[in-house]
């Protein structure tokens, strides 16, 4: 399966996209982007991932309950939101009310009997991948969201582990949508190099 | 600058290396790597990423020291090793003793006032940009390793931030050591994705 997109171009076009057309992405393609992800270097090449992959629309719409409850539990927490955030926040709503409808959701996670104990080494064994993972979906025509919501401990984890059969010993680092996207965003806007980069020391 | 490699060949070839030739990185390939880091998404889109580039060979020596002893006190309470983790691990060691000769180590950190509390909010706003960052100069023909040495509380992180004046607010993820590659290796050998890849529930 052939895509002709450069890697600095993939690398400088990838979006958040949080709305998708109905199409079914094919078996190829993710299998493409599953081995994609296993390409990442992980903690003396552990490689402990595993990636649980969600299209069955009835497990999808069980995922959604504690998901979305306990998303909109922090919402109603929080106050003085700015209009920026406010958009932000409100699209990932709409994007969690969708969630059966969404074709695919990976749930990536990390066997923790495989890496290492400090978080550190953890998490930079499984987000590498999931940036393999999102823009090789990009290579392929296909669009991706990352998010935390469902797998962090106040954010539903707990039951979306219970629900997918996740042993205790792996823990859920994130959850990838994926689906072909339904809007065409432009190129990503962030800060100069200026704001972030030091030179030698601090 | 422009670089043909493709999106997918990219990701697919992308190696850990550990040996560097002593050319110097050029200024404008250090910018567009650091430009690439931070398109990646992170949570709220805060891009709370901090990039240290240490070039000074100086500077360097003096990093050294922490990161290397605090590694050589890991090894040598680790008892019962692998054939095959011996070797990463001498691999690891001759890269840390080499540490001054690598021509640029990227200190790669979170700034915590800007990022959510989570561990998992946390760690995912900074390593994909780290695998964003990669991949971009593999796209330019350099080669790249990340390393937690010198970035966790137990190997060495406290001093290193010392030295390089990182202030208490800021977490180091990690260190990616860049360079020309002095070595060239061959396509990364994966696990077959039916060991890690589940349809629908665990």
């Amino acid at each position: 399966m052939p895509s002709d997109m450069s890697l600095l171009d993939g690398i400088n076009s990838l979006r958040s996209v949080r709305k998708f057309k109905p199409d079914p992405v094919p078996e190829d393609k993710i299998r493409i982007i599953l081995e994609s992800a296993s390409k990442a270097a992980s903690g003396s090449n552990t490689q402990p991932w595993e990636f649980v992959v969600v299209r069955d629309a009835n497990v999808k719409t069980r995922l959604k309950e504690p998901m979305l409850r306990t998303w909109l539990e922090r919402l109603a927490g929080s106050s003085g939101m700015s209009p920026r955030m406010r958009d932000v926040y409100d699209e990932a709503t709409e994007m969690l009310r969708n969630t059966e409808k969404v074709p695919v959701i990976i749930y990536c996670c990390v066997d923790l009997t495989r890496v290492g104990k400090s978080e550190e080494v953890k998490y930079a064994s499984i987000y590498p991948a999931v940036q393999n993972l999102m823009l090789a979906a990009h290579a392929l025509g296909l669009a991706t969201c990352l998010t935390v919501h469902g797998s962090t401990p106040t954010r539903g984890e707990p039951e979306v582990k219970k629900i997918l059969g996740i042993p205790g010993h792996v823990k859920l680092a994130c959850l990838v949508y994926l689906g072909y996207p339904a809007v065409q965003l432009g190129s990503p806007k962030r800060k100069p190099i200026e704001k972030f980069v030091h030179y030698d020391r601090w």
